[in-house]
Order: C-alpha cells, then sequence, then structure tokens
C-alpha cells in the first residue's frame, strides 16, 4: 500500500472562501486532499484521528456552502476539528498540533475567528449555537458579524443531557438554527444508551429515496443500509411520515438520514437548508469514524486517539513505558477487590477505557455501567446503588466530574451514600490542555460534609486506596490519581485498609516540613535530594487524606518546625486550605508558623507535556527547592531562627 | 365556603398497609380526607401546597397498589410528598413540617424507611431508581427489602438533561423500572420548552378509550379533552398507533396520558403495570396541580408554595416586611440598567419568580429565557450569548448553579466571556434546609482564573454590584446575595460601577480587624456595639470582593492589627480561604497575626429559621463577639501583645 502525500487543490486552499469557486467535482476532490493531509498530519504529532477522518465530506461542504467566520460553525467536542483547521488558515501549523505552544487539539477562540466557540467536553455546541442564534436576533455586536449558527454534533454527545436540554429550548424559541447530528455510532466508546439503538432505527433497513426529495427537506435515506435486519423499520417508517422522530417532538424539523461521506447528497441537502431553513432544523448525517484510512478503520476504536504513527501500516510510535499506567493499576486493584466482593460494582460516563473500566467490564459484565457521556444521570445513579445496597465505583475524570457537582453534592454527600469515586486525570494533563485539567475537584468535595478525599503519592497508593474505598461503607469516599504511568515503585500483592485521616512520614528531617497529598511526593523527594547537599534535611510527609485531615500529624509538623509547605496539584480552596483553615483555628498562625501553600496558580495552563505544564505551574522539584529556600531563608533573619 | 376537616377513614391509617383493605370506592374517600389533611397541614405550618394537592390520588393509588418501604417510591423533587407523609405515619407530626427539628418539606431517608431517596432538586428520580432497579437484580442487601423501583417524576422536572440521561441509560438496561410522568403542566413557573408543548399535544383532542384497554397496558386518553384546538392531534394519533412517542424512542413503554384524579383509571392501570411490566416502563398521568383547593387552583401558581393561610379564603398570613428581598433589588437594578443598555438579557432556569426575572419578563420578554429546569444548558447558552455580543445575565440560585458547574468552567471560565452571575439564595436558606443551602459557589468559582466574585453586604450594594456586572466586559463576573429582605437601608438612586477588586473601610478601630464578605457585616456591627461596651473597638471592612482580593486592604489590616478575622456564608474554601492564601504568600503569618477565618461549618444544616441557622452555624453576632474575645484573650498572654 503506498500513501500519496500531493494535494494539489487543498494547497491552493488558504481560507475557506477559496472553496467557493471549485466545482461540487473539485470538492471532491479537495475532500480526498483533505482526508490524506489529515493523516498525514497526525502522523507526525500524535492526536485524534478518527473523528475527522469521518467529517472530512462534511466540513468540505459545510466551509463550500456558508460563510464562516460570518456563519458560525461550532464543533461538539471539536476533537474532529483537525479538517476544519486545515482548510481555515492553519494549515502550516498542524505539526505543532497538542504541543507546547502549538496549536490545541480543540477548536478555541483564542486561536481563530473561525472557532467561534471553544470545546473540549461534549454536549456544548447546540447551547452555544443556540445564543449565537438569538444574539443575531436580538442585534448583538459580533467582531466577525451574525450569520447562521451551525452546531455539528455527534451520536454520543447528543445521549448528554445539556443536548436534551438546549434542543428542548431551542424547539421553544422557534430561532433559526442549524444542528448537524453527525451519527457515526460511536462516541469514544462503542455506543451505549437507547438513543444509540433508536439512532439506528432511523435509517437501518430504509429504501432509497429520490435525493431531489431530500434536497426539499424532505426525508431521504442512506444509499445502501448500513446495518442489517432492522425490527422496527417499518413502524418507523409510519413514524418518519408523521414527522414522529424524537428531534420533532422536540420541535426541530429533521431532514435525513443522508450519507455524510456523499458530497451529492451533503451539498444539495446543506444548500437547500441554507436557502429555506426557518426555525430549528436538524441534519441527520451518517458518517464512518476513521473513515478512509484502513487502520483507523480496522481498529476497535476506528483511529479515536493516537500516537504518531506510520503512514502505510498505521502502526503507532509510542515509547515504551516503565511503570503501569494509574489508570492500569486503579483497573487490576478493582479487578481484585470485585473477585472476592460481589456487591462492588462500577460505572464509567463512556470512558471505560480511559478509566480502565473496559478490563472491568469483561470480567464483569453485569457489574460494569457505562452510562453514556451522562455524568449527572451517573452519579445519581450511583447513590440509587448504594442506597440499593450495592458498592458502586463512579470512575471518572476529575474534569468530568465537575459535570455531576450538583448530584455529588445533593444525592451523595447529603444522603452520606457510600459511593466510591475513583478520580482519574487529577491535575494537569498534557496534551488535552486547560479544558481537560483535572483542578478542582479536591476544592470541590473537600469541603462537603462527610466526604472522604485521598490523593495517591504512588501507584502503590492507589492500590491501597481502592482497598479503603471499599472497606468504607459510612459515606462518600474519592481518590484521586493522575494521567500517566505510576512512579515504578514495588506493588503490594494486596492493597491494604488505610486507617481514614492518617497520613504517614516519610523522612523525617528539621526547620522545615514539606506536606504533599498527591503525586508531587516524587518531586518533593527530589527537591530534598538537592537540599541535602545545601545542608538542609527536610522533613516530609504524605497527608494522603484531604479530608479528614491528620489533624496530629499537621499540628505536629507545625510545632516542630518553623515553615511548613503544603503541595498539592489542584487549585486553591483544596488541601493547602483545609491545613490552613486548622492551623488558623488551632492558633498555630499566631506563634508565627512559617506557612506555604503551593497550589496551581491563577492561570489556565495551555498544552504541553505534562513536566512542562508543572513547570509553568510552578509544582516541580526546583520549584519546592526554591520554595524552601526561600521560606528559610526569612527565617533566618526571623523571629524564630 | 366551608371546610370539613373530618377524616374518619383516614384516622384509621398509620401505614400504607392499611389502604389494603379498603375499597376502590372507600379509597376514593380516603383521597377526599387525604386532600382536606393536606389543606388543613399547610395552613397551619406553611410550605408547598399545590403540587401535593395535584398528587392526592396518585399518592393513595401507589400506596394501595405496590408496597412500600419494599417497594421504592421516589418522589422527583419531593415538593408533593406532604400526602405521602400523612399516609406513611407522619400525620401527626404534620404539624412540625419545614420548622426547626421538624419534619422536612421534602423527603428524606433518615426521616423514614418509607422515602428510600431524598430529594429536592428536580430531575434525580428516575436516576436514583434505576440504582435501586439495578441493585435489587444485582442481590443488593437494602433494610427494606427490594421491589419495584418507581420514580413519580413532573413534567417540568422531565425537561432536565439528567431525566434524559436516565432514560436514555434504563431504555438501554431494559430493567423493570416505572415512571410516572405527572403532568401537571407547570413545574414551579408556567411551562416552558419543546417538551412541554409535545406533552400537551400527547392528550389535547384525542377520543375517549375503552378503560380496559388501558389496563392492558394500550392508550388510553382523559375523559375529556383538557385543551383545545390541538393542530397535531391527527398526526399525533397516528404517531401513538405506531408507538413513535419520545419516551418509545428512548426504549420505555408508553401507556397514557390517564387522568391523575380518577381512581378508576389509576388503579386498574397501576395494577396491571405492577401485574405484568418487564423492562422500562412510562405511565402518563395528567394532573392538575393545586386540584380541589379553590385558591390554589385559581392563583396564578396553582399554590406553589405558601405562607399560612385562612382555610375557608386561602388568604395567607405573611408578615408584612419592612425592606424589600434581595431578589426585588436585584430585578429592580437589571430593569433600570436595561433600560439604557439594549444588549443586557436574562436568563434563568425555570425560576423567573424566584429570581426575580419575571418583572424583567414583563417589560423585556423578548430579551428574558428561561430555559427550563436546565442549568447546564442555561450556563453555555449564556456563554454563546456573550460570545454573540450580548450582555446575559445568568439568574440562578446558588445551589442550582451547582448544575452547570462545569460549563462555569469550561465554557465560561475558560473562555473568558462575559457572563454575569446573579447569585441568589446565597448561604443559608431557612426552611428548605440543607439541599437548598447556598454554601459552595464562592468556594467553586473563586479559584477559575479570570473570574470576578462579589458578595453584597446590603441591599445598596446590591445595586452597585448590579451596575458593575453590566460595565464589567472584560469576562465572567458573579455576585451573591441571600434569600430574604434587605437591611433596610437607603437606596441609591443609581447604582455605581464598583472599582474591581477593591473593598471598602466601615469603621475604624484597633487590636482586631474584621473582613466581612457578604451580608454576616450586619452581624458584625451588632458584635462591635456589644463588644465597644467592654471597650474593645473593632476595625471592620466590607470585602466586596472574593476575587481578585483586594491585597492592598488586606495586607493593611493585617500590618495594623494583632488579629485578622474573615466572615462569610460560605463553606471553607472561599472566601476566607483566599485571604488565608494571600497571607501566607505575603509572608505575613511568618508575623504571628491572629489569624481567623469563620466560614460555615462542616455539617448539612437541617431547615430553621434562618436566623436559628446561622446560630447553629456560628455566625450571628454573638459567635462574632465571642471569636473576638477569644482571639484577643490569646493575644493578651501572646507575643504581640
Amino acid at each position: 500500500m503506498s500513501f500519496s502525500t500531493e494535494t494539489p487543490l487543498l494547497d491552493t486552499v488558504s481560507s475557506p472562501a477559496d472553496l467557493k469557486r471549485f466545482s461540487d467535482a473539485q470538492l471532491e476532490q479537495v475532500a480526498d486532499e483533505l482526508r490524506r493531509a489529515t493523516i498525514t498530519a497526525v502522523s507526525k504529532t500524535g492526536g485524534h484521528l478518527g473523528a475527522g477522518l469521518g467529517v472530512v465530506e462534511l466540513t468540505v461542504a459545510l466551509h463550500a456552502i456558508f460563510d464562516a467566520p460570518r456563519d458560525k460553525i461550532i464543533w461538539d467536542v471539536s476533537h474532529q476539528c483537525y479538517p476544519h483547521k486545515i482548510l481555515t488558515g492553519r494549515r502550516d501549523r498542524m505539526g505543532s498540533l497538542r504541543q507546547e505552544n502549538g496549536l490545541s487539539g480543540f477548536t478555541k477562540r483564542s486561536e481563530s475567528p473561525y472557532d467561534p466557540f471553544g470545546a473540549a467536553h461534549s454536549s456544548t455546541s447546540i447551547s452555544a449555537a443556540l445564543g449565537f442564534a438569538v444574539a443575531r436576533d436580538l442585534g448583538g455586536n459580533c467582531d466577525t458579524g451574525h450569520g447562521d449558527a451551525i452546531a455539528v454534533i455527534g451520536d454520543g454527545a447528543m445521549s448528554a443531557g445539556m443536548a436534551y436540554e438546549a434542543m428542548n429550548n431551542a424547539g421553544h424559541l422557534k430561532k433559526r438554527l442549524i444542528v448537524i447530528l453527525n451519527d457515526n455510532e460511536m462516541s469514544i466508546a462503542p455506543p451505549v444508551g437507547a438513543l444509540s439503538s433508536y439512532l439506528s432505527q432511523l435509517y437501518a433497513g430504509a429504501p432509497f429515496q429520490d435525493l431531489k426529495e431530500a434536497a426539499k427537506g424532505a426525508v431521504s435515506f442512506l444509499p445502501e443500509p448500513f446495518r442489517e435486519g432492522a425490527k422496527r423499520a417499518k413502524d418507523l417508517l409510519k413514524g418518519m411520515a408523521v414527522g414522529g422522530t424524537l428531534f420533532e417532538a422536540l420541535g426541530f424539523s429533521y431532514v435525513g438520514p443522508i450519507d455524510g461521506h456523499d458530497l451529492e447528497q451533503l451539498l444539495p441537502v446543506l444548500r437547500t437548508v441554507k436557502d429555506r431553513a426557518h426555525g430549528p432544523i436538524l441534519i441527520h448525517v451518517v458518517t464512518k469514524k476513521g473513515k478512509g484510512y484502513g487502520p483507523a478503520e480496522e481498529s476497535a476504536d476506528r483511529g479515536h486517539a493516537r500516537a504518531k504513527f506510520d503512514l502505510v501500516t498505521g502502526e503507532q510510535k509510542k515509547a515504551p513505558s516503565n511503570a503501569p499506567s494509574y489508570t492500569k493499576v486503579f483497573a487490576d486493584a478493582l479487578l481484585q477487590e470485585a473477585a472476592d466482593d460481589p456487591m462492588i460494582c462500577a460505572v464509567t460516563a463512556a470512558m471505560p477505557d480511559g478509566t480502565g473500566l473496559d478490563l472491568f467490564a469483561e470480567r464483569y459484565p453485569s457489574r460494569t455501567f457505562d452510562v453514556g457521556i451522562a455524568e449527572q444521570h451517573g452519579v445519581t445513579f450511583c447513590a440509587g446503588l448504594a442506597a440499593g445496597g450495592l458498592k458502586p465505583f463512579c470512575a471518572m475524570y476529575s474534569t468530568f466530574l465537575q459535570r455531576g457537582y450538583d448530584q455529588v453534592v445533593h444525592d451523595v454527600a447529603i444522603q452520606r451514600l457510600p459511593v466510591r469515586f475513583a478520580i482519574d486525570r487529577a491535575g494537569l494533563v498534557g496534551a488535552d490542555g486547560a479544558t481537560h485539567a483535572g483542578s478542582y475537584d479536591v476544592a470541590y468535595l473537600a469541603n462537603l460534609p462527610g466526604f472522604v478525599v485521598m490523593a495517591a503519592a504512588d501507584e502503590a497508593e492507589l492500590k491501597h486506596m481502592v482497598a479503603t474505598a471499599v472497606a468504607h461503607d459510612e459515606g462518600p469516599i474519592a481518590f484521586r490519581y493522575p494521567r500517566g504511568e505510576g512512579q515504578g515503585v514495588e506493588m503490594p500483592e494486596r492493597g491494604e485498609v488505610l486507617p481514614i485521616g492518617k497520613g504517614r512520614m516519610i523522612r523525617e528531617g528539621s526547620k522545615v516540613a514539606i506536606l504533599s497529598f498527591g503525586t508531587r511526593l516524587g518531586e518533593v523527594l527530589t527537591a530534598c535530594e538537592a537540599l541535602e547537599a545545601k545542608g538542609i534535611s527536610p522533613t516530609v510527609a504524605d497527608a494522603r487524606f484531604a479530608k479528614p485531615l491528620d489533624e496530629d500529624l499537621i499540628l505536629k509538623l507545625a510545632a516542630d518546625h518553623e515553615a511548613l509547605i503544603t503541595i498539592e496539584e489542584g487549585a486553591i480552596g483544596g488541601f493547602g486550605s483545609h491545613v490552613a483553615h486548622l492551623l488558623a483555628e488551632a492558633e498555630v498562625f499566631d506563634t508565627g508558623l512559617k506557612f506555604r501553600s503551593m497550589v496551581l496558580p491563577d492561570i489556565f495552563i495551555d498544552q504541553a507535556s505534562p513536566q512542562a505544564m508543572y513547570d509553568v505551574a510552578g509544582l516541580n522539584a526546583e520549584d519546592i527547592e526554591k520554595k524552601v529556600l526561600d521560606v528559610l531563608g526569612v527565617a533566618a533573619i526571623g523571629k524564630r531562627a
């Protein structure tokens, strides 16, 4: 197999306006070239591949027919935006994708006027587009002018509550608004939820329709059935004839389904919609994730996210890892615990691979629940499971758990239900950038009465915390751990149940004590090595718990040292703030303790390697060393020296 | 008009088991008596009236046919639970409803085994019921045993995304699960959203059906059309004939609509469902909020929430107020600003009355958006409005804004979009109890980069903050204010734009400085009066901003006093934590400053008067006085004395 990187037509496109001069046939060629340019770019940088390949034709069609940036094209989640970036003046920077100082892997308002609304979390696009549509009709002043508002949203994202909320509101307001449902039967994981079955029924086994009818906004069908054996096809035909789709129930006109890889369908439908749409309209486009690149199409996740890879074989060039990832350690630990305890079950919100629950699902399919992109429901579902006597592990990324925050407060914490929160991707996450940072969970959980909040310092600690969570039946408990590989520490055979609210001493020193919460402990110890060379020997402790605090440990550290420094991979309001509150109430500040709290700084940090992001954050070994020197330097001339 | 309080049959009911011995005809009488008992109870205590009256027959039917507490009846929101409480052994305590140490106005697990899952925020019931259904099927150990899981959810609550997420998941899992859609066309406000129109189409203009058909789980219709002139009735009939309802799209069997006030319909349908249901089933019950009590039926909100009232006339016995409520001050200030600035618009999530935006909607209907119970969408919709050049005010209660937290982070803060958050019901709220406390907003907003976070010390300050928010176009800004009436201060003609990040001195004193954030300022000043009598004269400042902090002011207070005390109506992690972080970084603790931070305590505080709740919280004048005495008492023997 060979792979051509020649893109003669695409080379003449520096902005969407250049697409207007092409014939439909030429647009087909542009699409082919755009697909290859996308593959070439991602082969060098890694990134989200499958999603972009699935929308190549749709991207070309949208930019050929609509007038961005005046028309607002809003890509939901926006990991499918690479072809869009290539067409909107960013092709020459694609080599910097997802790297420090490079292009974001998502749309970003500050990056381009063609990105009217950034994204990275799912299901926000319809809400945002409705906002633009309303602002347009009310005369809002937008730098790029106001035209059509177009949301492009996947079937997975459509399963999230906020998409439904937005449609319900849009259907009520009746503003002109275009929603393109990009139905590829895959969000990140295989499809779950009744909506997915429903959507596939909408096109399964349906007969051909005259394209001219489609162009008039009527029902069209795919040229060939994507799927066999639809039981309810006949019913659905009837349903569609009377306009009975779910989307119509919510006040949208429904057009489709149409083949999203066929420009002969896409172009006339979009032209017609542009000319004639009034009120909210949903165009149901069926695509294939990873389309047009064999290695992606054939992979289980259809090339969702890829390391750098070989263009011809698709083989990924990932550096070999030394230690297991935290995610894998969590998954293995949970499997081990679940073997002994049939009450353990696990809930993920459309992230079975990312959270490691795919392994759990293999072994315990009836005890694993992928609720879809539905964190609100996921958390309260866990509360119900706990009230019903099970031991649910709610495994979510820190940043996505924000979606279920009210449910954590209202359904879990207030009722003291023993839901176990496994919080992955805590702290800074690297290439996904600021939108995926797990910065806030400690602050937003540790002030909830009755909550237990832990952070693992290394992968062995994580294993202990899984065991601790299994054993803790008195109320909610959370443990957080970062993205990436562990420290390579020796792993215990079995996780131990940790005493609640007790930290551990790591090294005894003098003058300054560093109290670490989470995986900065490694950096703390590196800093200590450098400090030893300068004759300074800090005491180091691992707090393990942000709540309840190990008051004895903290007050002893405060009493025995001139200075106490806390460090955590989180924003202000979390662990350090709880320690400060304790010290204030215990009247320790009155004695002149030099207290410092190292937290994530008050900025959103753009993508880079996690190490580089923590450099920006000032939370690496050198920063810790400097903080110790500073605090002791002040101490040397201070009252307590 | 007379009102009988005789309830001979109901008097014999001490638990739902007692209903089993009644004939259907007797159950009708029980329902009548239960309605009167509910009205009588609420006339004495105040509380949510209309919702309970709407489900009297449904409550009787559910308890007559199902076997609570083994069968889990989960009332969504649960302000309609008063008849349920009366039937489940709590009738004798109804006089204590919503009062200190009394019955909660909502369901509550700790209150009764008949309340398997507490609520107060909306739309959680299907998720919780699904949790119970799954726990049952996996052998979870539940104290009350496992039977059917039944969610009773209103049409307003059904508009929230999490209800859709839960249905999507339930439709996929196919467990036996019963959802009763209590369609009363009212959540708290008049219905909004496309779903509401859809539901009314489902029963408008439909013909009679044989009840026996209904009893077999087939489609039934109301005995009389509730509404005239359904345009799409014919289409819908066709749609229903092929099972094309929105609920069926989500994998539910659909039964209904049936008349929720007619036990002759309710009882056979529920019996059939109980006997034959497999998989998830939705029963569409149409009811009338406030049913059976003239004064409630005739009021605009159908008796949603009531002060104590006269049984016969329905006249409410509310104490006359001295000062305008904060809500009203906000609404008036926004109206005043909007008159000069056509870019100002306002968004509420189903709380037009509660947030005062009903007034705004009257004057500016095209600039007011009630998105329904849909905080996730509401926040991102505001982000879109701001990106489109408008000045959106997102008016939500603190506790409900938790529902849109991720959207605040991801769509507003990261993009620095100038959404204005008007946060009502900040702090403790009184009769609604712990579930409605606005405890966390400062903590969860003030650690977001670029956010401005204010709290009003009184109603004049609130007016200034509205003006400040209008003027602030550089990024997101929030201002919080409590439930209830203002302090009665003189109101300025027009709100002034406050300098961002600057507090104000209230009184100059010595030794101890109190830095207040929010309406505790009044209590602080009361405490100062008492302290003056003891020869202590604290300095008092109003911080106005939790972010950005007035660093100059705070450092000066710290430098000029032995002790600095912060106070706020919020949990740890908020204002006081930000001040502590500043003091640490500025090396002020090193000098032995006596710092204290008065925050909400680490408990969920049950309903009582706000004053009584703040007593429990330790944030009233006496507590402040004591804190000052304590800190100075220590100071007298400390190093800096």
